[in-house]
């Protein structure tokens, strides 16, 4: 199999894309549209992006790239912790400047504003790259923020671990399949009320959910750039469900009662709950 | 004033915090956090962050931070276009590097994926780096993704223009006052159902919204860490105004019907309504 990455190389995509698939070959792309597209268009078997982190939230790309699709649909779900330390050379000096990744920056931003009140925070393009440039300039009065393995690839001194507790990233793996049910699922739907736009819409959608207890995971809302909402929506069960077949039915007549526009509802992809967990 | 904002210099925070305040005195400050911060002890009379982009959805760091303060809340918004441009050397040959910002490429995904499919995308750590960086190196077959005036000013020539239509960041600006109505305003919210946590909570509040003809402009989920949901919600309408009053003590009477946990509803601000636009 041919499967695509949000790159580059040595991120926490790859080593995520690498534990599900140890034996493929793997590519790397960037942006995330360009992975969305890779599978859409049949030029790869899977994808990897990332769809959820914990302290940065939703990764909207990944939503919208989907939207846009017609056959790439998420398949799978998986978690992967993100453990970030904070590294300086051996015999530092007092801090005043950390480097890191800004994602990274703001995952820390609790510990920095704790520990570090005074210091500057200084923007890379990767959290590797802070790591490197500390060793490389030889900065006593610096630290840089990345996971273990690349403060210590660098030669740096652990100076404090696990930054961000709770920090994990979902990522999910498309392709063009579908999934069968496996009685612990997840749906994600995009919700696009093109006929109707008063108040209260999205109240009826989740209204219909609660009358057939389907319980929600997670709700976004999006400008459409028409002065108009998508929703995405992100639930509990298989699309194959029958109460989740109902409520869409039902929401699909809701908001498009004559079928005259189509693709109100939209399903981005069924896949089996992963509870965040980061196991195998 | 002193008027802190999400740093480095020459960003678009810093011109939209320029535009507002042309005379003030200005501190950059990273991350989202530290601005925050600054404002809740007292440190700053204001801080200016983003909250939403249109292309890479909402800031979440600006909300997470501002939900855990006592005193800093949004007292107004501003929109700022963001126009990117594509920039080479004179001369320069087929493109096969695009630099920028990871958030301006993906930004521009739907240009990149159409213009330029084969291109290798590299992201830096701002985009006026990837301007200079291109010009210092003498790359010939790159390109950078960046504001005109940076490429310009690095001495490329612009050979595409406004790569990613309607792309506008709304930005806060964060005091300790409470403002007064305009007649034309949002509040944003943060629900904590921390009482009750089965399905339909959120329709519950929604229909409360409904039941008052208030309309929502945004609805974000973000899982609180202990198996709970924050909501965020900006909803039409001031915290002074009849009915946003009596829809907000609705929701926390349902959610809170003994006043036992505190806090399951909160305001972070009500400010007049930019509509994002971009104008003084």
């Amino acid at each position: 199999m041919r499967i695509a990455y949000l790159g580059p190389e040595k991120t926490f995509t790859e080593k995520v894309t690498r534990g599900l698939f140890p034996t493929e070959e793997l590519f790397p792309m960037q942006p995330i549209r360009k992975v969305v597209l890779s599978v859409e268009e049949n030029k790869m078997d899977l994808g990897v992006v990332p769809i959820e982190n914990f302290y940065n939230g939703p990764v909207i790309h990944t939503l919208d790239s989907l939207v846009k699709c017609t056959s790439a649909r998420v398949v799978q779900e998986k978690a992967l912790k993100v453990v970030h330390c904070l590294g300086a050379l051996k015999g530092y000096q007092q801090i005043t400047n950390v480097y890191s990744k800004d994602q990274a920056l703001e995952q820390c931003d609790s510990f920095i504003a704790n520990s570090f009140p005074e210091v500057t925070t200084i923007a890379t393009s990767s959290t590797a790259i802070a790591a490197d440039y500390i060793a490389k300039e030889k900065l006593m009065n610096s630290a840089a923020i990345a996971p273990k393995e690349a403060l210590e690839r660098a030669g740096l001194e652990i100076i404090a671990e696990d930054l961000c507790p709770n920090n994990s990233t979902r990522f999910v793996v498309l392709g063009r399949g579908y999934t069968n049910p496996t009685g612990d699922d997840k749906t994600i739907i995009a919700i696009h009320p093109l006929a109707r736009d008063e108040p209260g819409v999205l109240a009826d959608c989740l209204n219909i959910f609660r009358s057939l207890h389907i319980n929600l995971e997670g709700l976004h809302s999006r400008p459409d750039g028409k002065k108009g909402y998508y929703f995405y929506i992100e639930l509990n069960g298989h699309e194959n469900d029958k109460d989740v077949k109902t409520a869409l039915q039902a929401i699909k007549s809701s908001l498009d009662p004559e079928n005259k526009y189509g693709g109100v509802v939209r399903i981005l992809g069924s896949y089996a709950n992963s509870h965040w967990k980061d196991e195998n």
